[in-house]
């Protein structure tokens, strides 16, 4: 048997493959050359996955990869019409970002609390200005989506002190369904979503949202920009319907330097970083090697994304 | 039996003291009244805690109050040779600020592992710029200080799977002696200050153990400031001997507008506010109240301080 072909889309810098050399041949592409590039591989590893290049280049003609990994939790920028109803096996990188992104709600939740922006403010201005801050353990706070992140974000929290729900599509033991997330969001002191974006639930956080949610509670995204509509929440902060948020991701990726988004007062605004700690990209290629190692020995892939939900469903996920 | 005296320092906004009303006679000293007013007190209320006012006034004449309470942690302000050697009980305000300053310490942790100043920094100046974070789960802590602040800020960092030492005076089960402090500072990630100020403690963060730290580490004091040689942490700063630190209190408080502290590179500034929620001075009043009512029945007081070493010292502390 021929050595299969690895295409890996913008490799910049390249994955480091291992345990692969000699077994796989690996040819590269970028935005341009992907659609031509597709027909002849086997495998698909998206090594860019903030692009939208496979969602374009996808639908084009001649044979497609079997397989698409992609090194990220969300697959919305890679999943289009065609791809969905191909025999394309789709997985994702749950396992990696987790318990960085459960830091990093905790560290924006607790910043919050003790007002750090304010802090470094006044440090800057060398003014000494006591003021309080809030109590963390025994506050409310409400995770939306209830993947693998979610879950860690609440784990998270809960170890903080938190009285944390879980918001889910459906309703499960531990999680709560949809109909549960108005009067969660009510009461909660912090609202954070790590929903995956998919049709049901872009623009789920909108002015109506924020208008049920109490004036003194505090909404984190870590999911995805279009989750939330961003001139809702801005109007929000301005008019005070809430006390403050934090989006480390936006409708638009990068932020134009020129975004009134910036300067919203407060809001914390961060490149789309929360998942990624010193040694990511290494533990993504890590990864991948060990998932081709078990595709090259005809055994089942895990962290297969269901194309249909957008999502690894949680029953091919083992409890943890 | 005529009502006893209550003495209350600096009263603005004056405690609450709620049931006290009408079973004692409340009389109020500011600093330069505190030395004449002594002798007529039964009770002193050391209400503005961050005076020197009793130290320096308690070596005068006259009869002296039985009892001094401090709605703070720290005794240090307070204590002078001559109210150690007396019969005056002193007690602090155990149980008020361990949760508040444990959190304080995990958001600096966390903002530090996740570099919230450098996002803040570039939000202000609308850069885009993508770093990485560091994993806050399995790296190193130890926090010096082994009363029951130290003791909640580890189980916080416990908390975030931060494997976490603990140093105090002598080591008993679960806490390290002053002998394993140094080595234990040279493998940390995180070092965390919450000593008494005593005279064995004073200046005990200087050059020779900033030295011993790290590159990576950083270093966080929520204890008194002059436990810390402040010239000592600045030079490591500036030579990079450690990679960042966090200071809530100071050699001298307020910090002056023209100290070159506010500007140290990688050091966040903080003006003492860490143990201090909303409602903290309600919950001090609230305490001082209870307190009063056991006095009053002449039964024995929580939280007396050891005044020759100048902490609540642990075998009067409950386990928790």
């Amino acid at each position: 048997m021929a050595e299969p072909t690895l295409l890996v889309l913008n490799a910049d810098p390249p994955p480091r493959l291992g345990r692969l050399t000699g077994k796989v041949r690996v040819e590269y592409a970028d935005e341009e050359s992907l659609a031509a590039r597709l027909p002849e591989a086997d495998v698909l590893l998206v090594w860019d996955f903030a692009s939208d290049a496979v969602r374009l280049a996808w639908p084009g003609e001649g044979p497609r990869p079997r397989w698409v990994h992609t090194p990220s939790a969300g697959v919305d920028r890679l999943l289009c019409p065609e791809l969905a109803a191909s025999d394309t096996v789709v997985t994702n990188a749950r396992g990696i970002f987790e318990q960085p992104i459960a830091e990093y709600v905790a560290a924006l939740v607790l910043a919050m609390a003790k007002d750090l922006p304010g802090t470094l403010d006044l440090q800057r201005r060398h003014e000494w200005r006591h003021r309080e801050g809030l109590g963390v353990a025994g506050s409310r706070g409400v995770v939306v989506g209830a993947g693998p992140i979610g879950r860690a974000v609440a784990g998270t929290l809960r170890a903080l002190g938190v009285a944390t729900a879980i918001v889910g599509r459906q309703a499960r033991p531990g999680i709560h369904g949809e109909r549960d997330l108005d009067p969660l969001l009510a009461r909660a002191d912090w609202v954070v979503c790590a929903a995956p974006l998919t049709r049901a639930t872009v623009g789920m956080f909108d002015a109506r949202r924020f208008g049920l949610m109490q004036p003194s509670a505090r909404f984190v995204n870590v999911g995805r920009g279009p989750l939330v509509v961003e001139a809702d929440l801005v109007d929000a902060l301005n008019k005070r319907w809430i006390a403050g948020a934090a989006l480390d991701v936006f409708e638009s990726e990068p932020l134009a330097p020129d975004s009134a988004v910036w300067d919203v007062p407060g809001l914390i605004v961060s490149p789309h970083m929360s998942g990624d700690t010193v040694g990511w990209r290494d533990r993504l290629g890590e990864q991948f090697v060990e998932m081709y190692e078990l595709w090259a020995a005809g055994e089942p892939l895990p962290n297969v994304v269901d194309k249909k939900r957008g999502y690894v469903p949680m029953h091919d996920l083992s409890p943890d």
